[in-house]
């Protein structure tokens, strides 16, 4: 059903069925280690490039959601998800291991959230009984792309984040045991005219504070119906700008209940900057981390909005501005199905 | 509905009220040339990057198809939409133009009916009433990152292809006069080992020959039933590979029903090598000369299976070989609705 301009909500409640998240060594001596299903101890995973190592992350992701499942990998109907390197190849040469059916995303560092809320709305509908959705990113493969490679150790101003090396994929089923897929809202460009590449939480917090006002909106609800509204990666300096906004439009959404992906990944001293970002943060967080607490009942309603930057190291070198975007999507404890 | 594993049957016939079609010069000393909308004289289209140009293409070609349909550009829902550079920049910056909310897709040269599949599938569950899809390329945009700049003069294989400099978009409705979207069919990657990026056809053929036998088979229809059935860019070589496959496999398609986007839009003697190819092909030519096509009534009944190489630069110079997909959409003359 569509409940205003870009809401959809999903009155069958698709099921979280199982999920399975992936992460490297910094994530491994991160601030929540436990909620990984898989860590690794170095940055190559064996392979011969990051793009490769990258593309494993992805894969081990999508394999543990299909083993906690208990299905077999030819059951998975359809694959959504996408990344951050160059015609996304990490996504789809994983998606060539998976085998799947393939509806390859881009939303920058909001492809999860894309990728749920399509997932969602494909089983809702009954254009899927079952379908995997995830994102990946990782910090050498995405560093050397888009700013230098790591071995120049240029440096970096305060504003910027660090793009984590994790991947995140959720199963989700028409029934079966686990969080319901309540709603979502998808999001729209919102360019404040920032051209910044070392703030993209500045650049993207006026796109979540558009993205989770209109999904209250649309939805018909107060920000109080939710426990959690977690964005994907803001930052510190992109969360302290939404708080700012949120204050200036008369939204009460508390300090305590908004809460970041890219801040809830690493602890206090590592070397991260105003935080953590990249596609696989929002997908590993929420699908780790998050979603572990709703099975513990500490959280029973909760909205992740991933926040993307749509540019490009050309678009940067043409002096554009940076396209934002958020998409949210609610997953609630569902009860008896 | 889901009929079989991976085919989608539309049963409230989504609308295609209204398309935009926009090309460059090569384009318009083509074979179709009456079959654009737009027809810009130089490749710059006033701008000063060709990835400025190519965004300027994709923004005609949905205010066209806009202001055919004789709407506002806000009651326009979502845009689904990509390219094949890097990060779908193009399109996400005319998505800013646009406004609308927006579902970044990448599929390569697949993207188009990637996004009229979802793009149905959405309207036809009631999740849009109103929205656009559509894909852009730009020769000297995708030439510069796929390959050498243009001015260096290198030259190339046989086998290889030209990528079109053309945008296409498609408006699709709940309800209205126009072509309806009856099916579709999700590709999944077929990778044959092959390596060489100047031989897409060959490397593509195979993916357009699974999605259309799974088609057939999960819709349950002889192949008898389209009175045409269009690759997106298989080109020559593309194009006899898979009529081979499908006399091998006895899969009974005539070679006057089976066409080629790529084949359709440039004259005999324009230097394009193996045929037309680019995210942009099949878009323009699907929404334009094989709709026009059916508004006159020579095709009733129409299959666009649009295909992708899913590979980029550094996935080939780090000697992966070449996944690809294909996504088809059934396009049938509708009736009275």
């Amino acid at each position: 059903m569509l409940a205003g301009h870009r809401t959809w909500i999903f009155d069958r409640k698709p099921v979280i069925v199982a999920t399975g998240t992936v992460g490297g060594p910094f994530e491994g001596n991160g601030k929540i280690p436990n909620d990984f299903d898989l860590l690794h101890n170095d940055m190559w995973l064996n392979q011969d490039s990051f793009e490769k190592a990258q593309q494993v992350l992805l894969e081990d992701a999508c394999q543990t959601a299909i083993k906690k499942a208990n299905i077999q990998k030819d059951q998975v109907q359809f694959f959504l998800g996408g990344d951050l390197i160059n015609q996304i190849t990490p996504t789809s040469f994983a998606t060539k291991t998976l085998g799947a059916p393939y509806i390859g995303l881009f939303g920058a560092c909001s492809t999860s959230m894309e990728g749920l809320a399509l997932g969602a709305f494909l089983v809702n509908h009954k254009g899927a009984n079952c379908l995997l959705t995830g994102a990946v990113s990782h910090n050498a493969a995405v560093e050397k792309q888009f700013r230098y490679p790591t071995e120049y150790g240029s440096q970096k101003p305060p504003t910027s984040q660090w793009t984590v090396t994790a991947a995140g994929a959720a199963l989700l089923k028409d029934k079966g045991d686990g969080p319901v897929v309540t709603s979502a809202t998808i999001g729209r460009i919102i360019d404040m005219g920032l051209t910044d590449p070392f703030n993209m939480g500045g650049a993207m917090a006026p796109a979540a504070v558009d993205t989770i006002e209109t999904h209250l909106k649309e939805r018909g609800v107060d920000p109080s119906y939710y426990d959690v509204i977690a964005t994907g990666d803001l930052g510190h300096i992109g969360r302290e700008i939404a708080l700012d906004l949120f204050k200036k439009h008369e939204t009460w959404i508390s300090e305590k209940q908004f809460q970041d992906c890219g801040l809830m990944i690493y602890r206090e001293g590592q070397p991260v900057l105003a935080g953590g970002s990249g596609a696989g943060c929002s997908a590993a967080v929420a699908y780790g981390h998050l979603l572990n607490l709703m099975k513990k009942g500490e959280i029973k309603r909760l909205l992740v909005v991933a926040t993307g930057a749509l540019l490009s190291p050309l678009s940067y070198q043409q002096k554009e501005t940076i396209p934002c975007i958020a998409h949210a999507v609610s997953i609630e404890l569902g009860g008896e199905k």
